[in-house]
């Protein structure tokens, strides 16, 4: 990949990270090897990931939802609307580990508020782009967290955070704005709050499918 | 199917129930046909249904489930535990509307506690048996019940109800005492709250996919 990467044959080597995947088959396999992050997707490798959705109810009684903006300087998606949280899990990193650590550097959760951190399940999808192939499966949490909270960013990669009313988030989360997997996030998180219902949406079960891809079965 | 049942050729149409499905490519498109129940499977025909997690917090602050036994008269699973209540999405009825009339046959529930029912996702898996082929997806309602509330059968569909804490629900779900459908689940629910996580279950990854198969993918 190195070879590859000074060749300058393939842009997704272009973001070379210096950060490890590992290799599995099932993720509760042993890892078969380690890849550099960028160059996972020049071969289908299927990538873990954690987000959180930041939440609090505010003085009013109404669900806010904490959305970030990426900052400019990230190399992918820059500018674009992300969940509050979320980060790749690195070669070696527990989930748990992995969110509390980028709640820490993301938005500076304290460790009091990460006592309400929930998993909640998980999001998979599999997308294509110029760099490759992007089978993904994000380790999904709940946090809430109290209405006098504001998160800040510790690490540079959040330009900045804004509560929206939920309604509001239900409306970005369809926009050209939004990181797509994040938008993907959201809507899990709509759907298992109640607010996005078999009622309310008539493509409710092709949803609920298609945010839980069985991503082996790509495979098989 | 009238034909094929007097000729007694098929097990599944021994359980005739004069109910109609309808029959859908995806769940948003409107009807082709309607079909009856026991001769859906025949076909593989995709069964919509519906089912409640009824909970509640005891004195102590702890999480109890109401889990049902059903009734030994059942032409299927009789005796087998199960979901509060649940049944299959005929021809005609809404979701919740449907999901309503079950909460007050199957447990007595009253209007106003189903003002705490929340849609929660659903549930979607494909299983094989005597009787034919079964792609179902289950809607799955979450409803918080107050500790004095006691579920009581008007339909003689269930024989009894029993509250277990949810440590022993998780037990009884993997024992031949569960009906394998209301097992997946619970299963969902104990993910959604955190009570299976990443950290106690190495198969996390692969129960949530499989709790949630794009049925649509098995017929292209």
């Amino acid at each position: 990949m190195e070879e590859l990467r000074a060749k300058d044959l393939f842009c997704a080597l272009r973001g070379w990270r210096n950060e490890n995947y590992d290799v599995k088959t099932r993720f509760s396999d042993p890892p078969l090897m380690c890849i550099e992050r960028a160059a996972a997707d020049l071969l289908g490798i299927i990538h873990y990931g954690v987000h959180v959705n930041g939440y609090f109810y505010n003085d009013s009684g109404e669900l806010m939802m904490w959305i970030g903006r990426r900052s400019p300087n990230k190399p992918t998606y820059p500018n674009m609307l992300d969940n509050m949280c979320a980060g790749g899990l690195a070669s070696g990193l527990g989930v748990r580990e992995c969110m509390m650590k980028e709640c820490g550097e993301e938005a500076s959760v304290e460790d009091d508020d990460l006592n309400n951190l929930v998993a909640v399940g998980t999001v998979s999808y599999c997308y294509e782009d110029e760099r490759g192939v992007f089978p993904e499966c994000q380790f999904v949490f709940d946090l809430e967290l109290t209405s006098d909270f504001v998160p800040e960013n510790a690490d540079g990669e959040v330009g900045s955070f804004e509560a929206h009313p939920i309604s509001k988030v239900q409306e970005l989360i369809v926009t050209n704005e939004f990181k797509p997997n994040c938008s993907l996030v959201i809507l899990d998180f709509l759907i298992r709050h109640g607010i996005i219902s078999p009622e309310n949406e008539p493509h409710y079960v092709t949803l609920v499918e298609q945010i839980h891809k069985p991503l082996l079965d790509l495979y098989s």
